[in-house]
């Protein structure tokens, strides 16, 4: 059976397959030698994640993912007393939400290379400019969300995919090494431009690489269409399939 | 389990979830509700197909795919005597071939819906251009495939679709209404553009709503963030997973 790559997470991942999206990149990169899996769902948190957990890893499988992106955060980082409060998760029950989804994927398969991925960064203005798009005046007078919250729980997701052993991307940071980040990655002050996107892929495939995960070391599932002889194609597919 | 769309064809399938690839548009569409699985060989005609079949849709599946695209044709189409002769695929064979691939399939799932989607147009002048990028004055002067006698297997494609009862997408005939289609859906005179993916896209997602596969009319896979009470999460969870 095709080896599986999982992206697990809120609506980041689930419109990771839009137009430039990141998880289309990946897709795309494995090609022919593992089916990269869309788990995203738009909205959710730690807390909720939890609850999909064993659905979606079901922990008696023949044939865990050997390897899942974990890209919670945006939502746990809304805060409490504003529009978005129903979101909102402690940052402390973030780490041990964080640290609870591992756990489970650890013992589902010991191999499986895991990747923390932190919220990206906020941009308060761009946020705004959205809601009054969409409410006009009626819009949130306060943020719902501070890219300074939002840097806690990305030191938060990195320091525990430290304590625990996996690897992150720290994308809030990465983000903004760049000029003009806010609209360059941003399309809403929060979800990501195909720009934005691009940088997700290129961190992931960047770690994937460094696991031992490298699409271009992996083998084709079939003959490549050169290898076969139009004579006898027979003798291609022996050797490769049988 | 999660239900599989499986799509099966040549490169034009292999890179379909490139930058604003059908592939990836399908799999954005289904997000949720059905998982998107690429099964693209890039150079592979009907015959070479063949080899795979049993091994990509094996006949004792416990989940069969929901829908499979079979989208094969523009290299059994390339010209006997020319410079891809060995990928030349006689039309009665062409046609052989894909019976053979649909009834392996009804054999798997009796209700899969199955779409047979024929090449797209070739614009000669678009692989000449091409070949002389990379092969300069050597590039060949004759044409290696020619859009009338890719027309011929687009037509057997159809036909053969019709006579054994299952859909088909005629991209052939459909990409040729549109003035300028040469350079507009196709990047190198054969694969394509953004919007020609587009309208492989349409196409495809067109049949499925009349095969009753709409992704509106499917189940979300969890609860919509929307309908969890953050106080009270257990709530949309067990009606809904459990």
């Amino acid at each position: 059976m095709r080896r599986q790559v999982v992206l697990f997470g809120d609506s980041i991942t689930e419109q990771s397959f839009r137009q430039g999206g990141w998880g289309a990149a990946l897709a795309n990169a494995y090609s022919r030698k593992a089916d990269v899996v869309l788990r995203g769902y738009g909205g959710y948190n730690t807390k909720w994640a939890l609850f999909l957990l064993h659905h979606i890893f079901p922990p008696d499988s023949a044939r865990p993912p050997i390897a899942t992106t974990i890209f919670f955060g945006a939502n746990d980082a809304a805060l409490s007393g504003r529009t978005s409060e129903r979101q909102h998760v402690p940052i402390e029950d973030y780490k041990q939400n964080l640290r609870k989804i591992v756990l489970h994927l650890k013992e589902c398969s010991p191999t499986m290379q895991i990747v923390l991925i932190t919220p990206p960064p906020v941009c308060e203005e761009g946020r705004h400019a959205y809601a009054k798009s969409l409410y006009g005046e009626n819009a949130m007078k306060f943020p719902e969300r501070t890219n300074e919250v939002t840097g806690q729980y990305a030191s938060a997701c990195v320091e525990t995919a430290k304590e625990i052993g996996v690897f992150s991307v720290d994308l809030w940071s990465k983000m903004q090494e760049t000029d003009g980040w806010q609209k360059k990655f941003l399309s809403d002050g929060l979800h990501l431009t195909p720009d934005g996107n691009a940088i997700v892929y290129q961190e992931v495939i960047k770690i994937f690489n460094e696991a031992g995960l490298s699409a271009d070391n992996m083998p084709l599932d079939f003959p490549h269409h050169s290898e076969i002889d139009a004579k006898n194609p027979e003798g291609a597919f022996q050797q490769k399939c049988f």
